[in-house]
């Protein structure tokens, strides 16, 4: 594959258009959109509007007017339609962790006589804390098990089977349905992680029964940077759960500021404090824009994006990459993981070079593909740049000491 | 007192500068500024830079280059230091009511001895809905008291008292440094929260000896609607207490995607989730223009806005206000309020009119008085306007059908 060749390949992208609707910076070959979303134009418009307008002209008639009281429900309703819930099943709160909390802690509240919650040890390493928070704090038991043996840890003391849909390392897609199958099989309820899955290709959560969810706002979503997560409660559990964090907006009635606490009708219970309402609008743009996509097309153009970022990789061994990712695409979410002893190196040199992947530790390059703003173009560039680091060694100059760096 | 008299107050005023530093409404008289506090004009020019700079042009790299990351420790820095907080004992971090949860978890886990969590029923109602929530989980007890029989229910079994240092109806002002000094003879914590406080007084931590505190960023210091909140740990007790919702952000070791959840060193482990960064940017504006402020002189106004307000309704003996906050200045927060048995449809017509207060049930007139932007003019125009209202009956339109509103 060469350049023109990768053209061509965009020449006929029926997504290329949504490109337009990003701001993207000159030079700079972005592949870390898994790890904050590029920015939509119309949101500097939208937030703009609401500082000066709503905000600044409005003030407290906004919570009203403007309908920031209703923006946890309406965004979590259309995010809903992204991940295949139901209508009712889905607000916009808090962040992904502090979401994890809650569905944590409400199952296990509600279901005394089941103390353990079973995940894998190469579950996100945040959802891991949390998890050994709460059940610490209820005196349960995290139980962690390799991915390949999950099932036989499926026993009659499993409360919650807790998972993330796409390994935020390898790229690997896990079978939603079939382990939540699994677990409810078991008498478990599933609750998934979408945080790397929603936006990057079809989740539908209906489909597979799943009971409980979350995910993130600022990945693939492009809400920008820490942007309001979201969570999923189905139908037929919102009766039963209750949020162990019981703030005011979660409340029956929010504004009657009655002394007892009593638990919204629906999934609203599980909100807690007021909403970002700034951070809010930006998510809210971005989920907008996400429903004019086609997700199907969305899905298909990944999946070429990494077959075509793989191949390249493959004719140039000099690069001494290993994948890290499956080989198969319907195997993969939307990121591709290579393995380089020098990784940390390898991607500082990128990112000097205008390729933005990221590092993670050990010895992982991690590439995000974003089929509304990446093109076959850049999976080009990004290959290219790599043998010219590799060939003339930067990723070893000694600036590139092993150290942390942010997500 | 007639308006020419309140425009002399205002031309003398040492703070009047500052209100040129505030986009408000024409036409409008804002006594609302304790519930959604004003945009400062900055706020517009400060976060188009971070939509269109640091996001749209840095991506991921604005983590580290723009200092996203360490914002949750430099805003709470520059917090703590109006509420006399010493350096390192103050983070911003998701809401009000999430803090309250980390905090009253983290002292009834620490002290499994003590299973008691001592307030008043008059406390806010979400910081009772929290603490029951909590309380509840753990298995300890909420135990509420009239607040002056709050010491007689200081004993040995009590982990925390949590109040709120002003009353969010009445405006009253709570003895800080007494109440902890109490609950410490007892053996036990004293946590504050500071939201109807900070920006409104002279907050002093440190000199209270208070050993927890939370607060709002959205109320008297304007970070804009659902701006995050912060929270206190007292240097002697950040070592001891763990917080429960274990999210990466309060990791020792945030980028390292360790397994294992370690603390972090300081108060930064009562992070959790990635912060809101749009939200977040606002909010130091903010907090940037009130460390331009002196507190002394905006305690100081704060008062004589109050006896203004309370001297023109006592002339004005048609309007059938009473007073419900205390009537010496230095028993009160920043606010007034006045019971009215149409108070909702009072609060209504003055709205209509230009004239933002707000209302709370069952019968409550609410008045914030914010002097970096309240003139003395302001309360003049509020009087006068709820003398036309009452005067012409507009508060018994029927429009004004009791109903809930927002705060």
């Amino acid at each position: 594959m060469d350049l023109a060749a990768c053209r061509a390949l965009d020449a006929v992208d029926p997504l290329a258009a949504f490109r337009s609707r990003f701001e993207l910076p000159m030079g700079v070959t972005y592949l870390d959109g898994n790890s904050l979303g590029a920015l939509p134009g119309e949101t500097r418009r939208r937030v703009e509007q609401v500082l000066a307008g709503e905000w600044g002209q409005g003030l407290t008639r906004s919570w009203n007017q403007a309908g920031w009281i209703d923006a946890p429900r309406r965004v979590g309703e259309k995010i809903g339609r992204l991940i295949g819930a139901r209508s009712g099943e889905v607000v916009v709160a808090d962040s992904t962790s502090v979401n994890l909390f809650k569905l944590i802690g409400a199952a296990l509240q509600a279901r005394p006589g089941r103390r353990v919650v079973l995940s894998e040890a190469e579950n996100f390493p945040t959802d891991l804390y949390i998890a050994e928070g709460v059940t610490r704090m209820l005196g349960a038991e995290l139980r962690l098990l390799p991915r390949e043996r999950l099932l036989t840890g499926l026993d009659a003391d499993v409360c919650v089977l807790a998972l993330t849909q796409v390994d935020f390392r390898s790229g690997r897609l896990l079978d939603m349905a079939a382990l939540t199958s699994a677990a409810h099989s078991a008498g478990a309820l599933a609750l998934w992680d979408l945080s790397h899955s929603a936006g990057a290709l079809q989740v539908d959560l209906t489909a597979a029964r799943a009971d409980l969810a979350v995910g993130c706002g600022y990945k693939f979503l492009n809400g920008g940077p820490g942007a309001p997560a979201y969570l999923h409660v189905s139908t037929a559990l919102q009766e039963e759960l209750h949020s162990p964090i019981q703030g005011w907006l979660g409340h029956r009635a929010p504004f009657g500021f009655a002394g007892d606490y009593l638990p919204g009708a629906g999934v609203e219970r599980f909100l807690a404090g007021t909403p970002p309402i700034l951070s809010l609008a930006a998510l809210e743009v971005a989920v907008d824009l996400w429903l004019e996509a086609d997700l199907a097309k969305v899905r298909a153009k990944s999946m070429r994006l990494g077959e075509l970022f793989i191949d390249m990789v493959e004719e140039r061994p000099e690069l001494g990459l290993v994948l890290g990712s499956p080989r198969s695409a319907e195997a993969r979410g939307s990121q591709l993981s290579f393995v380089h002893p020098e990784a940390y190196g390898v991607m500082q040199a990128l990112i000097e070079r205008g390729v933005i992947g990221d590092f993670r530790p050990p010895d992982n390059l991690r590439f995000g593909l974003t089929p509304l703003y990446t093109r076959f173009e850049d999976i080009f560039h990004a290959v290219e740049t790599m043998v010219e680091v590799v060939a003339g060694g930067a990723h070893l100059d000694p600036r590139w000491a092993m150290r942390a760096r942010v997500p």
